[in-house]
């Protein structure tokens, strides 16, 4: 690779390049006219930054603290289903590149490899779980066990995929696992995403979902979950404040602000837009994270700017995967925090505790052409 | 078809690959320079939906009630003009399609088929007549009775329409129909919008309606048209409080925010963004239905959001009969229904009484790019 | 010409292929970056139409009065220089096509016709005079004199042009008259802008400006002017209410809200935007008109229900002009006395007086994209 | 040069066709995602100019006072780093059309012309010196101490630059001197950005600043400085009204309000937003400066309205001087006065004593498409 990739979007470009056409709409994709998937991204520079001068940027401290462990940034590492489509290593190769980094990883439930192997791969890294609720809740409990085991340290529930989003390349590509992969941590192949007789004409993860996710999830099933693990419990996919306190009512250690990447229902508003009203709901009650079009060094300083404890990277660790598995993970999480560290020593803040509110504005005169 | 169409827009493009061109440009032209042609769908990418997660969505219930009729969705078939110019089975087939899909039609003055002969394709199935007031007023009672007589439920007048807009390709192709059709409803070739004399250099349907319509139109026609018939009657083009409270006050049934898809006066508004002002001055006296722009399931749920009772689609199932007849027609209904019932249930509805205002807002921030 | 033109940008189109490149860069140029340029034309695309449904409008009168002259319509034909680059005829079809139409023509002091020519073509149509003011200043009186006594029926003073705007292709072009054209009102070649020694590698028209206009332009000519004819006198380019006011105190029968058409100063407001301010510090003590942007029949409506009295087209009658001399200008004129005949009749209005200020609205929502 | 240049975009057209792509990506480029970039030129499109007609301006006093020194119009050379990659003459040919031109030049610390050689160029006009604090403070006061010794009128120190931003081009560039240049004012290879070892796979300057540049800068340097100099003290970079206060407790004589040219942190307003924010704040306790995205003429005429004293011009120089050295500056600044005469006279202005506040507005309504 002798070209040289100095943004996020360069490892996107490649990674379009390299990827069958299929998988690289599966990741790339959001939901019906992708309006909120644009609208992710354009929110950040929507938002100004206002930075402070002459204060002694020699040192910045960039490490946080997420549900109690310290991690060297607050950039965190999202939950992608099925990597092995992106590089042969898959999770395994995300899990050692996030260790590597110092901060955490967020393992789906739909990983093309188990629980279990990317405990060992991670090492002493910090990984969490991604639990989908599933109408078998035996099999459910099972993930968390497992999870608990491995030494996960929290559950994130996804909360926003009673059904799975229309996406529309991934209708007419029929999407399903290429025959050589499937989701590992479920034993039968309808689970697993590789049933013989196919998802027909649709969507195969949609088809897969209608199968076996359960749409009647709601509050009752975390409070369920709740008694039934000793982990800290995030719901993942909380947009507004009447929800976020629902969460704290039922006694959740973090809300992840998320639209699922822009991939579940269109029209939504982006997550920084949202991110304010959530966190003054909350009030410090537990924390609060984002995820949804996070590209930049700028971007992240301004999540954390309304209030963001920690965001988390969706496609752009698998851009870095399809690129040059590990190393490009590697690479696109240490891009990230060379950005962030400029970022915060230009706009005068020596950590993050000294990023405040007031680092941001979004002016209406700066509705931008 | 091996193509798969998996969007209304997706139905657009091929009928504009299957249409003579004239006719792809009657049906989808707006008025002069076609702004509120474009603000129409504009508008509903405006409004953003605020989705409530954690409900059990295992079962939603799409149903409403117009006029006193169960439907199975709050999506029906709206008025459009000469239906077999894009396909020989014309209103028919759409009358056909539509009772499969449970719901209701609305059949144009200007109908290539007979009400008599749309009714007997319809079965039982669920029909109301748009009415033009013509300068011969006795004509236009006949077709009120016909309509009685053949049980349409409700006669929808159309208020928009005291002179045909200026549509720009229908002035350039003298837009007239094709020879082997006419307004079969009527029997002078005059009237039939087939005579032989032709209609000149303008657009041919706006030298009819100079000829045919009644320009004088006013409120008193309201209150004459209730006192010659028992059905209800519906308003059909109303954009501002003022004249929705006239409408009241001569005892409609209800009114149709409707633009005419934009295709009468350029410069008004988007029907979803003057909803909300026509059902806060209505205040529950009479029904709210909206159409114009409606190309989405996340379209619907946001004009049931602020009010409406029900939308209607004009072209897409044009697009849809086009493209394959009936078929084409159950085809973008069912798609329409697929998307409402996901959004919603993405959006946390069970139910069309579930959906309130708080679903949607428009925040000043979200000018998107 | 065998194509059909149903709009006015058909005709700019035409004109653009039919003209040298130097001429339509001329009539077609604004200043500088040409930012209101674009904006004249967008602001009337920002302002929505609310239309009023059922009235009776089988008779719409579009007639009113201006400065006690009953025209037909309230569109104008404005000053544009030099009108025999655009066609043999230049001026005196214009007239012809003017009077025709049954509405008023503000001739140019530029005009390459004289002010005789001109009324004698014009017959006894309405004729107004534009004014510059020279640093000759018994020059400027005898223009006054020769419209005075040729029955023009107003002076309309330019304030907008001490020296002239930039207009970079002008510049480019180092624009001047073809040789066998002058401004045939003035006897020297210098005055008559066909110098034989040229105007230099700028602009000749700015050359020409520095050289013969009087940059000392100020109130206490307007006052001089009054003083020196019984015309009544229109300052032409206010773009504020300060100068509104102004404009009252020293005495003028009508202001005419322009900037030139965009041609003066590059960033000053369209002047849709600025129309109200002038008309509400007027308050009804003269009559306010409007210039810039007008092209279709709902521009002009729109114009009306924030103050109007009637409109001016510079550009518009240029491109007919171009195109088809005489004819052209009166397809022109009849085109947007149909237009505007139809957005009047849609938007239920019978006559001008019934055309008010809730008609339009620009609300915040409808940023459109 | 046949081709005739007619606005500032012209000049940046030619410069890039001449200079090498590593030169014009280094003088044109702004960090990360040029959001600031494109916003520093949109911000004066934003702002819109109301001018006062009918005063007299046949003559227009383009002159003012900055720290105590007059010039012939508010429009100074800003600095701008190694001008020698621009032209063989770099910085001299730039101090004498600066000096022609009767105004002021900014030196930059990084210049390919020393201190002196520049002050021999520039005879008697105007000097001031830009510094960068280094690691080194010996070196640093030197540099003071040589400007002082050479006559420059003041020390306008850069705030923004603890470490350099991320311009991508320059990264994929390895941008470095050509090797026949370097930063003369420093002796050793490594201070004057010619080391033998080269600057590895990164932007070479932003390697270069983090060796040399001190990112402990803060208000007490600023305060260092003032003790260490008997010249005037401005500090440039300052983008908040809190900034501005310190900046006026620590001392300073001036404040320039500049996001360096959109080159340091991407996401931040754009100059002329934020420019009334900062004159407010300082309330007339010392000159208010502004630099970015500035033009035309009518740009330097807002800033003006908005309260700059005067404004610094930084690419529009390189552009000028690649394109025909001296030459080339002289014609940019001669363009620049011609443009804000032009612009002043239109406005109603005859001096820049008359261009007030009331001149400008930014209505919500002009959210331009
Ligand atoms: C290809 C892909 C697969 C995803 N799979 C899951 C998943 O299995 N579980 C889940 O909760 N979220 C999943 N997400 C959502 C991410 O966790 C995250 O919310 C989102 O990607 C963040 O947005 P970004 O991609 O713009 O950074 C997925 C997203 C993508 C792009
Ligand atoms: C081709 C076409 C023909 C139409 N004919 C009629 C008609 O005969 N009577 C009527 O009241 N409205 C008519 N309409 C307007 C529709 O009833 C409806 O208001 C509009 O199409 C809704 O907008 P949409 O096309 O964006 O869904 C027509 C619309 C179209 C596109
Ligand atoms: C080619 C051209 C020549 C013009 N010549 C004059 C003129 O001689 N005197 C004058 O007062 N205005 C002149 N104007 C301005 C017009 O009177 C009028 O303000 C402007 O054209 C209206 O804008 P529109 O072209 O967008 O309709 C000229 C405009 C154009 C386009
Ligand atoms: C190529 C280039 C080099 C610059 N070098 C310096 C510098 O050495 N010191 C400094 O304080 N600012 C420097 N600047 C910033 C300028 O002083 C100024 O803030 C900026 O260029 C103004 O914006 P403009 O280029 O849009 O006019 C530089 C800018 C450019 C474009």
């Amino acid at each position: 690779m002798s070209e040289k990739l100095v943004c996020v979007a360069d490892y996107e470009s490649m990674a379009k390049r390299v990827l069958p056409k299929a998988v690289f709409d599966y990741y790339c994709s959001g939901a019906d006219q992708q309006e909120t998937l644009a609208d992710n991204t354009a929110a950040f520079s929507r938002w100004l930054l206002f930075p402070r001068v002459l204060r002694d940027v020699s040192s910045v401290d960039l490490s946080v603290s997420v549900l109690g462990q310290r991690i060297s940034m607050p950039v965190c590492v999202g939950a992608t289903a099925m990597q092995r489509m992106a590089h042969p290593d898959g999770e395994t190769a995300t899990a050692r590149a996030t260790r590597a980094a110092g901060t955490g990883m967020m393992l789906s439930s739909w990983a093309t490899s188990t629980i279990e192997e990317v405990r060992s791969s991670a090492g002493d890294g910090l990984l969490w779980m991604q639990l989908y609720i599933y109408k078998d809740r035996d099999l459910t409990l099972s993930l968390v066990r497992r999870a608990e085991e491995a030494g996960y340290k929290a559950i994130f529930v996804t909360v926003d995929t009673p059904y799975l989003g229309k996406r529309r390349d991934d209708v007419r590509n029929r999407f399903k696992l290429p025959p050589h992969l499937k989701m590992t941590n479920f034993g039968s192949a309808e689970l697993a995403f590789s049933s013989a007789e196919g998802y027909g004409e649709d969507s195969g993860l949609a088809v897969y979902v209608a199968q076996a996710i359960d749409p009647t999830l709601c509050w009752e099933h975390i409070a369920w979950l709740k008694k039934n693990t000793h982990l800290p419990v995030v719901v993942k996919g909380v947009l507004r404040a009447e929800d976020a306190l629902e969460a704290l009512i039922h006694g959740v250690d973090g809300i992840l602000v998320s639209n699922h990447g822009a991939r579940q229902l269109d029209g939504v508003p982006a997550t920084l837009d949202v991110l304010s009203e959530v966190v003054s709901a909350v009030a410090g009650r537990c924390e609060v994270y984002l995820d949804g079009g996070v590209r930049r060094g700028t971007d992240v300083l301004k999540a954390l700017a309304l209030g963001a404890t920690a965001v988390f990277l969706g496609r752009p660790v698998l851009w870095g995967l399809a690129c040059q598995g590990e190393q490009g993970v590697s690479d696109v999480l240490e891009l990230m925090r060379d950005e962030l560290h400029l970022a915060m020593a230009l706009a005068g803040c020596c950590s993050v505790a000294e990023v405040n509110r007031s680092l941001v504005r979004r002016p209406e005169f700066t509705s931008r052409i």
